[in-house]
């Protein structure tokens, strides 16, 4: 038993070679190395380490190579990667170049789809087993989600389609009795139901039983049942709403029991039509500081293997995060109109202490980024003023009601979008890169991001005291570190400043975080003897057309600065309004993100890729300038 | 009883002081009123129709100038304006600052919350009842959500947060069987199986009967069910997935039966919690030749009331969906791997005729365009070659699938965009015009659009033969009314073409249905004696940079024209490559839509809004030329 099993695990076809026993000892094995990992390279600890057994398991029945697999969000897939091929280079765990944090097609053919966002896998499970149909192919199709992700609106649709269409397709729900914070929703509370619902099993055998004491009367009694036993018996088996949407139920089950998940496996593997499987897991399983605090070890940062301390940056800045949290809080007790809705983040978005201070006017709703936006169109038309906060990656969901219930109506509903920008290690399926572009084209929108800390204050205050759709973008992690002053700012809409002024002939129109690489890169500038003037516009939209008339005007070079992609974007903003104008005077130079997907990486890693440093910035000014 | 009861309503609040024998004459003069209406304007008949007896029922009980009532969709709310203050008006609906054909907040107090999209009532009612008990007012809040609109995720994110939050609120669940065409999914045989469940009630009834036969024991048989027998009730109950969702569920009751109606919603007000209402109504009641066709009458263009006969233009060519989906057809008979999706719109998309000749390969997911693009995505990871067709406003729905599942996958999907541009009287919930900006900015996406059918045949063609993201955009109606040739011809990816060159100094680059605007432009401008050069671009992205360098070298004009909104679309495109190139010698020109809303009307009177007519086209161009 002392032996190391992972070591002659070099495929996933080696699980089926394993005993129960060798399984077990796996499991340790595979734990310890993702524990290793999360404390060296930070990562979705939690979540993964919940699923190793559900794993060793489902891989000793399927075949992964062969079998489509599809992992719902993926943040708990560290035991697939490690089962197929990638155990040598799983150290390099979400390091640029390295090992993704999610499935990816490009990274193994045992990643059957690439995911990051919620709720996806039932659609794309279903879509994989009609395709195999079509083409006669034999394959298993499996769709492992959590019921954090089951309350997105997506995974209905799925489910919903999945059980009419009849095809032969596995879906695991893997019910850890949260998401990432705890979990909301009736259909929770459904499942929480479904756990308890042996004692209605037990219930049933009783009055089985007792009927028998009567003979005949009981029996008749039983028999009178008549059309209703079938029903009776699909309330007595938990599950009925799955049963109900065309499902067979099977469940609740140990999702620790890799004997009793095999067994599961082997028979639903036979089952004609989709089939559900509910799995009960224990969130951060086999790590015991993990186990008593799944939130806080769902996604980690570097921490300490042996205390489970996390490893703090010495002295860094609060986050921007913490701010947003702080001065919503604040702008609360000033207008008691405020309310604060947030899509399973509340302690992502910093919503958790507002919760904390005003409860009866925080809303965490789940993992339904379009409920929450239309919800908060609701709350706006009869008066109220909510906050909503989400990643920006996640806003993408309900880009339509965006425009649909928000910007149409012109109602007064703020978005705060945490996460904008290159968010790091998450990868490609978690950069804020898109919002300045979807949210720019949509009319009544407002579109702000701040500079610093105190602006981010001032914005907030700013959307609190603005009667429409509004939005703030602003990054993940540290903010610049500068004194946090009290009180607030109004701004004006669409007014930006001027931040410095060496010279007319460059000028350096920045926006959001990049606002502070233009200031590095003037100062670089100056070092060659350039000079510049540094604009902070404060607003992608509405532009501020008469500080950029005034500006350009003189310059010969305008430099547009922006952490999103430049299709679309604040620079393009910018050239429209050039253009509408009628001034082609000047050069104009783009700084942003190129037409592509990009990767993993830390944020200074991403920023040189994409050519965003202070340096870079400044070496490119300085080249065009010299060829003007 | 020949009185005529309509003209004694001015306000909702004359219907609660009408007796039940009026309420019926009322609803019979209401369905006159909108047939005549529909038949002069054309618009959502059947829908509107079949809520008539459901909309007096509940007016008779509620007040929707204090309650708030969200009409899900909002396509059957006909009766509602009428009966709130429209009906003088009503002969406008839909027409150009008339009547509209939804809801909509600045039109009426009494409309609480504007729609036009399916599947947000639930969550926008939620957000109202939560408003209001926070600021401790007193109304009642009710969404009226067809079976079609439920099959929307965003329905259930709703629903599934209205159950846990526990407010007063009620849905009503208007189920008709069908959404616009023949409904799908689990959900919608759930529904049917509860609407035979009354034989349930009467089992449970019998059984209780037989049980009291047998005094004492009976009884003592009847609680030996203990803990289960709520349980048991809740089965024996229909609706037992909506108890489980926190839901007091009443019904399946008849919709046309407004003495019923009555009282279930006077209960209903009462109940504390969320309530849902199962009301069954039929589509197009009351007009014989609607209950026969609903699908034909769901929404219709001028019929002739006697007959039933729709009044086709003479002569019209044949609309891009007819172009669509019979080359579908034949592409699929070449191609054996492409498959067909819809989201509830197989006729609207022009798919009816691809089901009727390959079934197998079609698939029609309801009202779930999240679901549809991931689903896609799906099938292309397993090999399959899908082609998604949905109008262009909905696709927004899909906009982060596209991202995420499609694009970063970089997998063969294929958007058809059925409704590109402005639609016409459906109003600003329904223009298709920001697809080029949110497709532009994804990474991978393709962005066609044709000139005129042969295009569109060619440009499908041109996406079986692609191995990518690629999406081709059509307008709503009829073609250009070319001959339409046989075969196919394989266009290449990023080239347009050049239709005429008069002169070089004037460059007008179109795309779609902008090209047909630009060719009239310019023989405007020819007849003022100002020459210039047509192009076809084809293409928003990849943009052909090659043609535009040859093309701008020698311009001192640069005109972009699209169907879009400007902010991010085809004219930024072009900004940006010009930008980047350096190239700033010309003056550049963009037509387009502006940066707001643009509300209903006929095509040509909202093109003439947007300064779209090729006359416009020629006089704006003429005078900035003049400028020059």
């Amino acid at each position: 038993m002392s032996e190391n099993i992972l070591e002659k695990i070099n495929s996933a076809s080696d699980v089926a070679k394993c005993s129960l026993e060798e399984l077990k000892t796996l499991a340790g094995e595979i734990r310890g190395k993702i524990i290793n990992t999360c404390a060296a390279n930070g990562g979705h600890l939690a979540p993964s380490l919940g699923t190793v057994d559900l794993t060793l398991a489902m891989y000793s029945v399927f075949n992964p190579e062969k079998d489509k697999i599809v992992w719902d969000v993926g943040h708990q897939a560290y035991s697939h990667k490690i089962l197929t091929g990638r155990k040598e280079r799983f150290s390099t765990l979400r390091t640029k170049g390295g090992i993704t944090g999610f499935p990816k097609r490009s990274e193994s053919k045992c990643d059957a789809f690439g995911v990051g966002h919620a709720s996806t896998s039932i659609s794309a499970a279903v879509g994989m087993a009609i395709e195999r149909d079509i083409r006669k192919q034999d394959y298993s199709v499996i769709a492992v989600i959590g019921d954090g992700a089951f309350t997105g609106g997506e995974a209905y649709e799925g489910l919903n389609y999945g059980g009419t269409i009849g095809k032969n397709m596995i879906v695991v729900l893997n019910d850890n009795e949260m998401s990432i914070d705890k979990n909301v929703g009736a259909m929770s509370e459904y499942l929480s139901h479904i756990r308890i619902m042996p004692q209605y099993n037990k219930a049933k055998k009783e009055l089985q039983e007792f009927l028998k004491g009567f003979p005949g009367i009981g029996e008749t009694v039983w028999n009178a049942a008549g059309s209703v036993k079938d029903g009776i018996y699909a309330l007595l088996t938990p599950g009925s709403v799955f049963e109900s949407l065309g499902y067979t139920y099977v469940g609740p089950i140990d999702g620790h029991n890799i004997e009793k998940m095999q067994e599961i496996f082997q028979k639903a593997r036979g089952i004609e039509g989709p089939v559900l499987i509910h799995v009960r897991t224990t969130k951060g399983k086999g790590y015991s500081f993990a186990e008593n605090q799944p939130h806080k070890f769902h996604g980690v940062g570097k921490f300490n293997y042996d205390t489970g301390e996390m490893i703090k940056k010495e002295g860094a800045p609060p986050s921007y995060t913490d701010i947003f949290s702080d001065a919503l809080i604040e702008l609360a007790g000033k207008y008691d109109n405020i309310t604060a809705i947030t899509a399973a983040m509340p302690s992502g978005t910093g919503l958790k202490k507002f919760s904390g201070v005003y409860p009866e006017r925080f809303f965490d709703v789940g993992i339904a980024e379009e409920h929450a936006m239309t919800m908060a169109a609701g709350m706006a038309a009869v008066g109220g003023k909510p906050f909503v906060a989400l990643y920006s990656t996640f806003a993408q969901r309900a880009y339509d009601q965006i425009i649909h219930d928000v910007c149409l109506q012109n109602l007064p509903v703020t978005l705060c979008l945490d996460r904008g920008g290159l968010v790091g290690a998450d990868g490609p399926t978690h950069h804020g890169v898109f919002d300045y572009s979807y949210l720019r084209h949509i009319p009544n929108m407002v579109v702000m991001a701040p500079k610093d800390e105190n602006e981010l204050r001032n914005m907030l205050y700013t959307a609190a005291n603005y009667n429409g759709p509004i939005s703030v973008r602003y990054p993940r992690g540290s903010a610049t570190g500068v004194p946090v002053k009290e009180g607030f700012e109004q701004l004006e809409i669409g007014k930006g400043e001027i931040l410095s002024r060496d010279s007319k002939a460059i000028v350096l129109l920045a926006v959001g975080s990049m606002v502070k690489q233009a200031v590095k890169a003037a100062q670089f500038l100056k070092e060659k003897d350039i000079y510049t003037t540094v604009v902070n516009m404060r607003f992608v939209k509405p532009l501020d057309t008469g500080l950029i008339d005034e500006l350009v005007r003189d310059a010969r070079l305008v430099v547009t600065l922006e952490e999103n992609v430049l299709a679309g974007g604040f620079g393009s903003g910018v050239l429209e309004y050039l253009a509408d104008a009628g001034i082609n005077t000047a050069k104009i130079m783009r700084f942003g993100i190129e037409d592509k997907f990009i990767e993993q990486g830390s944020c200074p890693e991403l920023l040189e890729l994409c050519g965003l440093l202070p340096e870079q910035i400044a070496d490119r000014i300085a080249k065009n300038y010299g060829d003007l």
